[in-house]
């Protein structure tokens, strides 16, 4: 049991639950090692900032790597997932968002289901997001904001956007890369400025400022964003999607790549409390 | 005597004094009532943000405004400066950055003086900013960061760069709006990321969250950045930027607009504590 029945409640009720210094000091120093080799990496899940050189996220670390894969197994994340979803769980998708010093842009205000929901056929919002502070996530480099309890609106249908980039990028489509949309600044499904304005006077909105290691699960219908980092403090982290094994999603035409969506249903095994300080990684 | 000794020794210490509401609440009511026309004017020195609609700051209002003439003579402001600096003093820019709602964007980092130095030939850094709160100032709409102690360094002289927004825009030569280029997000005289990292690591970092109404003093050679305002919740200031009288500038070629560098050097005379309060405007 690693949430107290009051946690739980919370969870429910904000749509959120911050759990401060949840990882050691010692399992963020190994992930952390792993990132460098990871941002240098040409993967096929890589998206950039405006600036085309710096890393803005990468996808499916845990199919690559061992310290990964050996994360999305924690079961200080899998239990707790499998319990609020009263279920086995499976690897939705896996992404570590780099937000850069100087460099990490924008994620606009959205809900996460919505693109799941349009773009992959996810019959409903029974999946959970699991966000892993790499670095102190505080004030000055871009932190998370959330519309506590906004979750309970359910999806927002937002109408679909014209896409800057699209038109900008005009190899997107013959690369097959139009997903990178979902990924940029610019993002496809986002919410707009009324919708939001009138969620945060009802709900109000709150920020994530916690130290490394600490870990936030959060609803994939609670509406949430980050501002740019203008300071010398890099923000990464991951955010690991798990699904219900029974919310597999519906047969649709040119699913999203492999690394977004992953048709990989095998129910995810936790590993023991401490494997990710195993000195003998593959 | 508006400052105790203690605050006039924080300022000189930390390179700037916040003061939590200085002007009252009806104060700022009034001032904001004047925004909107303000706003609409298609003012010389008004900026739009990138998307071009969006005003991003205006300039010189206290010379077209009583309410804002009669802010730029308030005694609370006027007199502390007066005592700062040692001599009578002048207005020699007034500005008002907008930092809209959802679409204000980032003030990169830099200090003040190296631009009134470079540009206009000020002689010397004796020279105060004035920035009152016309909003609420929250972790989320883009709050104003400072790095406290940094005006020690004196003025920090980076190269100039390779301005994007002026090779991209080419009316700005001919319509003589290059100076947009200073009050843009992508600033002339901004510091390199190595220097603000530095700086960072030396002194700290600190941001302003404080109500409207609340008012900033701070040196010019203090380095500050804001980030893009994401929030529902606009974030308006007024700067007011007061000179010595014994620091007037020097003689350049071709100096920048008046509504940017004030060539009107005649002493500034406080005007009587309620005086933004008065109705009988004209």
């Amino acid at each position: 049991m690693y949430f107290t029945k009051e946690q739980f409640q919370t969870y429910q009720e904000q749509g959120f639950l911050l759990l401060n210094q949840y990882l050691s000091p010692d399992e963020v120093e190994i992930m952390k090692g792993e990132l460098p080799a990871l941002f240098a990496e040409d993967s096929p899940g890589k998206v950039l900032e405006k600036d085309k050189n710096t890393v803005r996220a990468i996808h499916a670390s845990h199919t690559r790597n061992e310290v990964f894969e050996r994360l999305s197994r924690h079961p200080r994340l899998v239990e707790p997932v499998m319990r609020l979803l009263g279920s086995e769980v499976y690897i939705y998708q896996f992404k570590i968002n780099a937000k850069a010093a100087f460099s990490g842009d924008v994620w606009q205000w959205h809900q996460d289901y919505i693109f799941w929901r349009k773009e992959d056929g996810l019959p409903t919002a029974r999946i959970i997001n699991v966000m892993v502070l790499l670095d102190d996530m505080n004030e000055f480099n871009g932190p998370f904001f959330l519309i506590p309890g906004s979750h309970k609106e359910g999806m927002i249908d937002t109408s679909e956007k014209k896409l800057t980039n699209v038109s900008k990028n005009p190899t997107d489509s013959e690369d097959g890369s139009s997903w990178k949309a979902n990924f940029e600044a610019n993002l496809k499904y986002s919410l707009n400025p009324e919708t939001v304005a009138d969620l945060v006077s009802n709900y109000g909105v709150t920020s994530i400022k916690a130290p490394a290691g600490s870990v936030l699960f959060f609803d994939s219908n609670v509406a949430h964003a980050s501002p740019c980092n203008i300071s010398p403090f890099t923000r990464s982290i991951a955010i690991i999607t798990y699904n219900s094994v029974e919310n597999i999603p519906f047969p649709i035409e040119n699913p999203r790549p492999e690394f977004l969506v992953s048709r990989d249903y095998r129910p995810v095994e936790p590993l023991a409390e401490d494997s990710l300080l195993l000195k003998s990684l593959v």
